[in-house]
């Protein structure tokens, strides 16, 4: 209607796939067109006829094969016809017009000078269920380091739960230089382990293992375990270093100097971490840094690392990332790029649109009502759906969200219903998750007490308030619901209640529907009327569905306009449920697909 | 806040001016920043200041003069002060950063690799006020074909009604072959004129004048009498010939033929319109066409005209216009071009972005209140009016619209000050319509009866019934109050009856403001409630201020809140308010000014 044209293509193979669209004028079809108007008028046609025979000659000319003998022909037919007056039927055949189509008129397509490109990426890339797990605390003994041997142990566990990546934090040697105590004290006890993100020792650095977690045919061997259980392992790029890496000495030249000659440490002032030196990408030697943090990437790969979340990559240049990504989805366009870039909204959609596959998001963050319908309706519609992949988490080791520290157990519930139901992609950090560590390090705090960055921890997995089996469900019922494997698909629908949220994802045309209904308030009961319709949906027509909630197991049968929910915190404070439709045998017997 | 920065410069003359954006690190103001930081923390501040006084003294090498002499003085303190700790208030002084804002560090600045333009066009380009006028209907005699000699005597009647661009439909002759008669019949008599826009004939072409008009002398001489009223004179540039054009025996070439032999003339089938051979764009001699026809521009702008009316520039290639108008505009940056496009939104917006001045619009056929505002906040804000200038037109020679036929002087009352005032530029088909002419040639249809497109009218412009001395007050309204000058400044207001559109246009922080109310409905009366709050404006403040109608005269007291409007169609359909605010004296003494 407005010169706006849609065309769309079907892409078979992972990579990235470049298109440009061109345009001609159609002659045979505008030709066409007219010729409909002047035969209802009861124009005479006879000219017109010899044009279209003309152009239909001109197709035969260009055609080859049995196309040029049937245009050819047809040409002939028109304009035998034209004399008598009979052509216009031929002229105006679907089959004439079908074997037009195939003949651009050569020399006036105009092609857009710009190309445009499409990555596509394996389904992981969209719909991928995370575990976050420090190894070292694997260990059984009371005192020990755990080691990729005790993580390996820890597998059925994960697995068991639905989890299809196990992401480690930096598995490399750390620095011993101001390396951080308990909670981040300045200072480090002789038995504390220091942050795992306080990369590089006389060990090695970023191609290296921590001596204590194992040898990098452990790693290989914890890998090929977590393949047999259906889990890939994703490692953390962090690309800054211990005042201990090897970097340091080799490459002096890769870092920022103070004038007192000392290296310039992180800093976002007026904090200091003495622990950390960044790398100077503004250095006269940005090339050969590139190259070898490249290289780190490629080494991990190497060892069959397909997954990489990086962290903060803000804090680096773009071409940087956009050059690494590149060079790597050339020769491997399988591996994902997790973004963890908490930082303005167009930086997180920079770095998207420069090559990460996934990013996180402000999710954690997002806890009324309004802020969540907002939020994911920004996500999931143009332009932010077309290049941002959100992957949702309710918890990391940095972030322990305030409505997780005081709503108790239901409040885990509910972020991790909504992590895995808003977002195809989410994650969460454990055990601490499922086991609902609560405990800040002090008021208004985010960072956890006694946090796993800085010390090694001991987890009780089989304490009877662990949310295992609950995330068990909700990950097979993810797995099982083709609606929660997309994004683009989410819709928000009212409730007269400000505290229940309520939204559904569908596939095709609403042939399978998932709805969701969630109180927010992890305290008290909310009940409300829900206002529930989709295009082409059954209920439209008047005829009642059942709602399956595959959480909790009841159905409910809902009628047309509104329908009244309540769910209680203390019970479960969401409701995932399936819409089966009623189907009528052939002898008459009802029942819900 | 998110990654969005601002800029503006100010253009001192007409023409195109292009620009760029370039992005460095600003290390002063990162440090500076910092330091602050630091300061507050009270931390040891020695080697930062050494940072900072490495820094300006670097800008010092880079600057010259006076600059270097004081960087390097700054520098210097700083140092001194930093052993001894009094140098921090040096560093962060507003004098230094005011230096050093001057100096970008060399070699790191990052230049955007496109250039951007904007083009800069003289006032009259968004404030111009237009009078369509067919010259051989100017004559004195009841049989006579009028002259420019007679349009000449025309001139202070239109001059006295306040327009100052006078539009001349095409001057030059008009072919004799399929000739159209009266009310566009397929056969013309002896005496019928023709169509003004079947161009050509044994004349001459598009660069001579209809010998019945007068001669190149006389066409000059009518635009300098019309300068000395302050009238520019347009023309119009309808690129399609006559079946007698010179160009049709001279350059064959430029048409496209039939396989009968003749030329393709004009169609829409299945219209046809064999009084007009359209130019084939297509033709393998397009560039030698093209010449031509830019030289036909330069022609009439050799002569003094500055501006162009347009004719159906959307059925010739984007890149024709492209073209022609920046290689006019190249050398006379003063010219105008209106574009007289109907058709689909996205091709009115793209010949707008390729250098066309003005447009015609829809505003013909928008004639409810949900209409008008839809139209006009899509016209007035962003993207819409960064590129394109609405000209608003309540009649044309091809358009009498429904509401005119309809709604007697009312309607044309209502349709004046609607594109008077929601438009800086508007124009008007006269002595149609300050006549009030309103027969059609056939129910259902926007032609004119006795169209003047296919005959000579006689005009009585002393008809009692006549709006000229509505018009003369309009756009006497127009010239004496700048918020008229705009587009973007318009604001819809609330009214509580459809039938009641109530618009503002404010200069400034709401300095002058002008509220227009208009009943849309030119049969009967209407009153509602109109809610008009501008920021900053005093009524907010509680104070009441004057409205002044300056059509009708008479001034009311408006309160904070709602006021009430009443307009009786029979009386004046439309108020055009400037809001008088209460201004006390010396004395005590209050008035509105």
């Amino acid at each position: 209607g407005n010169d706006r044209w849609r065309g769309a293509f079907t892409v078979h193979d992972i990579g990235v796939f470049c298109f440009t669209v061109r345009g001609w004028v159609d002659r045979f079809k505008t030709w066409r067109r007219d010729l409909e108007c002047r035969l209802k008028a009861g124009q005479d046609l006879a000219i017109d006829l010899q044009i279209g025979a003309e152009l239909v000659s001109e197709a035969a000319e260009a055609a080859g094969g049995a196309a040029r003998k049937s245009l050819a022909e047809h040409a002939g037919k028109i304009r035998e016809g034209a004399a008598g007056g009979r052509s216009a039927s031929i002229a105006l055949s679907p089959e004439l017009e079908r074997i037009m189509r195939e003949f651009l008129p050569a020399g006036s397509i105009v092609t857009c000078r710009r190309e445009f490109s499409v990555t596509v990426d394996r389904v992981k890339a969209r719909f991928s269920t995370w575990y976050e797990m420090f190894p070292r605390s694997c260990g059984a003994r009371t005192d020990g380091h755990g080691t990729f041997k005790d993580a390996e142990a820890v597998l059925p566990y994960i697995a068991r739960m639905g989890f299809d990546v196990l992401y480690l934090p930096p598995i490399h040697p750390i620095g011993t230089t101001h390396r951080k105590g308990p909670d981040n004290t300045p200072v480090a006890g002789p038995g504390d382990p220091g942050s795992p993100w306080a990369i590089g020792s006389a060990d090695g650095g970023h191609k290296s293992i921590h001596p204590r977690l194992g040898t990098l045919a452990d790693f290989s061997s914890l890998m090929a375990a977590a393949a047999e259980h259906g889990i890939e392992t994703a490692l953390d790029i962090a690309f800054q270093c211990s005042p201990d890496h090897p970097y340091v000495t080799e490459h002096p030249e890769w870092f920022r100097r103070r004038p007192d000659g000392s290296i310039q440490y992180a800093e976002n002032p007026p904090k200091k971490y003495q622990d950390i030196y960044p790398f100077d990408f503004e250095t006269p030697h940005w090339r050969e840094l590139a190259r070898e943090l490249r290289s780190v990437v490629f080494f991990w790969i190497e060892q069959g690392v397909r997954i990489f979340r990086v962290d903060n990559p803000h804090t680096k240049p773009f071409h940087f990332w956009e050059e690494l990504i590149s060079s790597v989805k050339e020769k491997y366009p399988d591996v994902i790029f997790l973004s963890e870039a908490f930082t303005r909204p167009a930086v997180m959609y920079r770095l998207a649109k420069i090559g990460f596959t996934q990013s996180y998001t402000y999710f954690t963050w997002r806890n009324t009502k309004q802020e969540i319908i907002d939020y994911f309706n920004e996500l999931n519609r143009e332009p932010a759906c077309d290049f941002f992949t959100p992957n949702l988490w309710p918890n990391t080791p940095d972030i322990l969200a305030e409505y997780l520290q005081t709503g108790g157990r239901p409040a885990f519930i509910v972020r991790l219903v909504l992590a895995a139901t808003l977002g195809a992609s989410y994650g969460i950090y454990g055990p601490a998750f499922e086991l609902c560590e609560d405990r800040a390090k002090a008021p208004g705090s985010e960072e956890y007490l006694d946090s796993e960055k800085y010390r090694i921890r001991r987890w009780h997995l089989d304490d009877p308030r662990s949310l295992r089996d609950l995330i068990t469900r909700v990950n097979r019922i993810r797995k099982e619901n083709p609606p929660l494997h997309d994004n683009r698909n989410l819709r928000f629908h009212d409730v007269d209640n400000d505290r229940l949220l309520c939204f559904s994802k569908h596939t095709g045309e609403g042939a399978d529907v998932i709805l969701v209904v969630v109180n927010l308030d992890p305290h008290h009961s909310h009940g409300g009327w829900i206002d529930f319709s989709l295009p082409g949906w059954d209920v439209e027509q008047g005829r009642p569905v059942q709602m399956h909630d595959l959480l909790g197991g009841s159905r409910f049968l809902w009628g047309k306009g509104r329908n009244y929910v309540e769910l209680n915190p203390a019970v479960v404070p969401a409701h995932i449920f399936r819409v089966r439709r009623r189907v009528r045998t052939e002898r008459d017997f009802d029942y819900y697909l």
